[in-house]
């Protein structure tokens, strides 16, 4: 990366964004008419091949072979979700080396990290969440990608060490989702924080091993918590999961939601969404939650606020949103009507107690692909979704908007740790700053042909603000609690 | 049919429905776990086999072959989806013979009507509607099916046709939907209607001939417009598009709601649930309309009332819902912007004017099922759905509970017709008594726990009403313009 | 009138109307300024005069005595809230002369029907509803009014009197808002019918009575029902109260609707509005019906339908819109809780058995102007709001928008009656043309700056419409239950 | 306060909340039976009284003459208002003495403090603010209140100096609105600053400045910004704000909302309240913003982002919510139609730029309280609610739930610092602590029978939280931007 690039970039961000450097960075969401990359699609998926792709010979069509996943030919379909990202040429930004750990689906952030000049390599940040075809089209394209849909564990540590463990490579900086790439590189090649500058980090799960280690004082580079800037925290939850519960809950049941009684346990934004979005669909909504902040909000939003026990009996769809484990057990299963979904849409697979269903007394059915009855003695069946796990990964899409916008605010949050002055950041976790935050969101705009005021010189003095922000002071707390 | 059982049936309708009869006409809609009935499960449907069905020796498992479907093999994985309905004894009631042309996908009102003692003879009522696994399950069953998926204009007349020309058997009723099977029959066999004690219609467009025949004089049994009874309507309409909008675009597009400037052509029922849903999307929304009474509410709802004109450049999605003809035509399309989604919610397929778009300047691309990229010389895509044909029923699904709505609407409409003492209805198209209405909904009302209040004698003195109802007036005329 | 001027005005009613016509109808709504004829602001007026209106002298600054009413002084305030009604000269029709009685409030009929050429005699429909000063600036301005607020029953029956016996007069139209007028004329002055030539009833009570009056065979004039006329049923009911319900609510109670339990009895188009506007306010709201297909709605738009029994103890507020009496039952007063507010939507004052609160064991307390606190022994509070009478009507205001619809209907309605070849109108009663409903609303849509779209003759003839509407046939039954 | 209730103090915080400290600090949300304290009330005081506060004689009926307030003869009424929270003895908390300045209306909030066991004196935080019955109560309660309705800017400052100087009495804690009272305090009596141990702030401008005394070294106690607080936020801004524009819209104009186009200008808390409110009610509404966040914010919930001179022509009402200065110039005035109602919802009088409207050419025609046409020489009206300032403060109330959350916010606040040890809280701005934020909700969830899930002792674990929170982490920087 020049001086002169460094400087520009720097210029970037004191100044309103520049026609050029918002295409760069926003060329995902250019594409009005694929508007998704699903992880859905995929789901009908059912090649036959039972090798594992730990065992085959693998060679891309220009005969590169530094990557590992399910099946390279078809790298075609995949092809075409990705192409629109690939026009243009390379980006202003030519950082030198990451290694990275996400989600193969992702594909949005690879091709944009790539054309800012990144080089990269991935492995899937969960066993389940790779698209194989996408995967494949990434590895033709000469990605160095490890990472295939139902992975075992032992799958999933080898890929992140070939990921990881190359010779002659040393990466600067590492984007991390989840937290195990970071956990790897701790435990097996601690040297290699020598030379990282910083990591960026987009989960829950993630951010909050990142603190303990600070806590700790065993972080040895500085970090950012991406996960909880404004702009990604409203995309991937509240606006995200407002339609992914009801496409999830459609796909999977074709459930009609009018009159429907509904509990959604935890009301963060993930709640949010999905309360606002059954709400209007005529869903008639309960609501539990351990925060008296958000339970206050839930009330006022017009939800009544119970405990679980009290409308388990009546509902006809469970919803668990909360990141907490063991919300919904054996106990409530048991006295749930003939017929109730259940369904979770907050992190993990914990929030649900599935693994009290697999006793000799009920009786599994597959009724379709990511739906199971499962059948009391007496003949009562309860529709669990996607065995517990991420409804909105397992049966939803996630809009490329969404992706755009997570994936910049990763770039910039790569760019920031890797151009700051010595000194900026310590070894500590920290938050992307406001300005940035600000700057993902103005990229985005243009989308909605939204078309922002901008301060005159008298108010801004008025408010004490720079003309381009950031428009909000460092206290500022906001009010969703 | 007793007289026994007739007066059971008159009794029926004076008072409050009983448990017994409750269950027999409702079985249909006791199923919670599988909410409905999908059409769009079977677009994934790639049978192979190319022979016509015309052409094939067809036996189900008993030896009866008096049907034609695609494939009897399919009748186990159908079966699953009706085997709820099987349950339970014969009903109450003994029609002796109807013949019907109606999407084979209702096969809820199939066993509806097979339970409660009907002799059936089925046809379809659209050459696409038809799902070949529920047809070969009914089939499977003893039914008398003529029908698959992908029928030519000729298989449709000739399935038609094989449904009516029976030898030894003789209809009493005719239910239709489309009046294809009445204009057959009109046709072919007048003769037929002698012993026709009347015919029940569900379409908008079978409903406007039959006015016609009427208003020419040469409608000659009494016919009943089960199309505008309240509860059908508002089920068909108004609820089910609410949510069959959302889940047809998303399962076709993937597109995000959030933001997007949609522009919704017709604002009756079905453009009322559309423009509501899309609302609560967080979608900005336009409306156009011909008649000042729906516009003026769309005014009062909120929305914007336009010339489609006035905003064809500008929105992501056009959605119409007019029942009209060229609503969305050429020279409009011409001035969509890139990615534009078009899709139609009305009846038929004659909204958007697709034939304009098949002209050598445009080129065709199929990038998934029912999803066309139409591709102008300049680069610009429109991305057209169901290539014009209804969304709902195209890429959607219809739920269980609106089926059920409809089966009974339809039931209660035979039974009255062939019920009614002499006089009561003569050549002339007739509405859906409201009682009878009423009855439809308050079979309806337990799937919700919903309690209805009843009349004190003195209050229903003070209303001048029957304390079982009918609970509107004659000359109620409802707001909905 | 002229012969000339009933063509034009038949050729008004057969093609769009022109620029001429819509601006006499709909002078009423230009006004934006000032959007309301509030009955509420009269509620503060304290004037201590005790002497009876009948009892005084009366005159206006132009020596015209003929009118009767509380304050002739009042006349300057009233001017005001009329005086953009009066701009602009004769209008197109004129009728010779009428008897009406209606809420004096309404002065935007009197001065849209004294345009048109009417002469009038007004007498209040309602001992409450007369705005004093209303009344004033009509006396002051030439108009024979008899009304005043607080009429006793004798007054209001010496009102009517004074209104139609008058030397000299002969109307030949009826006006009537309850049957009041109608029911004294009958009583009375049965002669007077021979050279009447219909009434226009705008009331649900008073269509009651004229459809008993028909179905009894005495009706001896034509009779239209405006009541049930779209346009306006939607604006009176749906619109109108969806915003007077929080207005009213708050300017007696203040209350914070956020959070609060509030049960709605009834899910008529008042119902559906109030639940509507509270739900968006973030109240949870139950609902009770009696008709199931009502019922059935309100579970669809996402609402528990309950007895009152059920919810009575819990809820904060209890809203009734049935037009039944005796909903609320002292037997459900006593199982309130503390500070539980009770008011009344729905017509009349017999929904809420306030008569069984005047016993001596409970304490009313007076707090506010429409606000009584009734106590029990124990310390219990309900706030009991207008004694039982309309909210809206006594503590909420009526927008002119809405009057202007209603006013518009009512003139059109007397127009056609007035109009009418021989032998159209029988002595039955009859709804307000399809056309011409929609007439009213399409001189209603200027103010939203609606643009209509027309069809094309093509489309036209498709949908078997006339261009300039109707654009519903007459079977249409809407979906409103 | 002795070392016991210290300790009872702390304990307090440190579990759930016992029932009895919850009642002490919530009495005043028991009161369902007059849900708000009206500031609109007092505006139809028309008390004659021209002489001024400052050259009365004033006594309270027990002799007392410290405060000075407009007529202790109004005490009765104001009486009525606070009686409730009255009842029950001495709270648990002792604090010595505050010097506090505060708008008076704040009633809640004197009684509590009193409850507490603190001593306090009082002055209005701005010179409209007061309501004189409330103030009456209070004196002659025996509070020391120096504030009435209309102060001048003189009587302003005399009022806080009567506050603060007096003879043998030491403040240990202030409570401010504004900041002025801090101001004084700096400017006249710096020396006060030794003993008192903390200021508590509730206003954004009076932040604003204790973070720029803080910025300069300044500061030379604790302070802590309760503006900031979650739970007082979003009730301040959010809940209050979507009811209050409707009933001040309401109260002054009547004007119907449904179909109007709305631009709301700001889209932080308050303006998403006011436009959920507006857009549910049917209005069309338009949004401006400077911070591209709160703008994205905008576009996902439904709404054009616009600038204002882009829709200025064409709204029918505007409302400022951005604490901006001249963000409405005369410049738009110019330009908006005909009847355009122009409030402000946002902080202060700068919004609106009034002064400009104040020219020869404009006539200002007062219509109503609160209200003025201000008339351009063509005759166009723009119709000028509150003259510019806060339009819920001014024309609509303050519901007594959100000020019971505000008054439990300050004296947790107050609690906090005063007993903090030493060395916990430094000479700067602090935000209240989550978990008391938390409290503060928790106290109000019995209102909505809300009830609140605990976790178990392993969810508590896997969460890395305390059973009894905080429940969200300190870094936790929520989503409403």
């Amino acid at each position: 990366l020049s001086l002169i690039q460094f400087a520009d970039q720097k210029q970037e961000f004191n100044k309103r964004p520049t026609k050029i450097s918002r295409r760069s960075l926003s060329r995902s969401i250019s594409q009005s008419s694929t508007d998704s990359y699903s992880s859905a699609a995929s789901y009908t998926d059912s090649s036959d091949d039972e090798t594992s792709p730990r065992d085959k010979q693998q060679k891309n069509s220009k005969g590169n072979a530094d990557f590992c996943i399910k099946n390279i030919k078809q790298a075609d379909f995949g092809r075409r979700e990705i192409e629109i990202a690939e026009q243009g040429g390379k980006g202003p930004l030519c950082l030198n080396v990451y290694v990275v750990c996400l989600c193969v689906c992702l594909q949005v952030l690879m091709e944009t990290l790539s054309a800012l000049g990144a080089q990269c390599r991935w492995a899937a940040c969960n066993i389940y969440s790779t698209q194989n075809e996408v995967a494949a089209a990434l590895a033709e394209g000469g990605f160095s990608v490890f990472a295939w849909k139902g992975e075992s564990e032992d799958d999933f540590w080898w890929c992140i060490d070939r990921c990881v463990n190359v010779e002659g490579w040393q990466p600067n900086m590492i984007l991390d989702d989840g937290g195990d790439l970071t956990h790897w590189i701790y435990k097996k090649y601690p040297n290699m924080f020598k030379k990282i500058k910083g990591i960026v980090e987009e989960s829950v799960t993630g951010v909050h091993r990142l603190y303990q280690l600070s806590k700790a004082g065993k972080l040895c580079v500085p970090a950012m918590n991406v996960n909880d800037s404004v702009t990604k925290q409203k995309f991937d939850n509240l606006y995200c999961c407002r339609e992914s519960i009801l496409d999830g809950l459609k796909r999977t049941t074709d459930v009609m939601f009018g009159g429907k009684q509904v509990v959604v346990c935890g009301y963060g934004e993930v709640g949010k969404g999905c309360c606002a979005a059954l709400k209007a669909m005529g869903s008639i909504v309960y609501v539990t939650e351990i925060d008296p902040i958000c339970a206050l909000q839930a009330c006022m939003d017009g939800f009544r606020l119970v405990k679980l026990n009290e409308v388990i009996r009546q509902v006809d769809i469970v919803i668990t949103c909360t990141g907490n484990k063991n919300v919904v057990v054996r106990e409530y299963m048991d006295r749930m009507k003939n017929g109730c979904i259940v369904c979770n849409m907050g992190h993990s697979n914990t929030e649900i107690d599935v693994a009290s269903l697999r006793t000799p007394e009920l009786t599994w059915e597959r009724v379709r692909s990511q739906v199971d009855h499962v059948i009391w003695p007496d003949g009562k069946r309860i529709v669990l979704l996607a065995e517990g796990r991420l409804l909105n990964l397992s049966c939803s899409t996630v809009p490329t908007f969404v992706l755009s916008i997570t994936a910049t605010t990763q770039a910039l949050a790569l760019i920031e740790l890797y151009n700051a002055p010595e000194g900026r950041y310590k070894q500590d976790v920290y938050l992307l700053p406001k300005k940035m935050d600000e700057y993902v969101a103005s990229l985005h705009l243009p989308t909605f042909d939204a078309h922002l005021t901008e301060l005159s010189d008298e108010q801004a003095k008025y408010l004490g603000l720079n003309k381009n922000g950031p428009f909000k002071p460092n206290y500022y707390r906001s009010a969703a609690a």
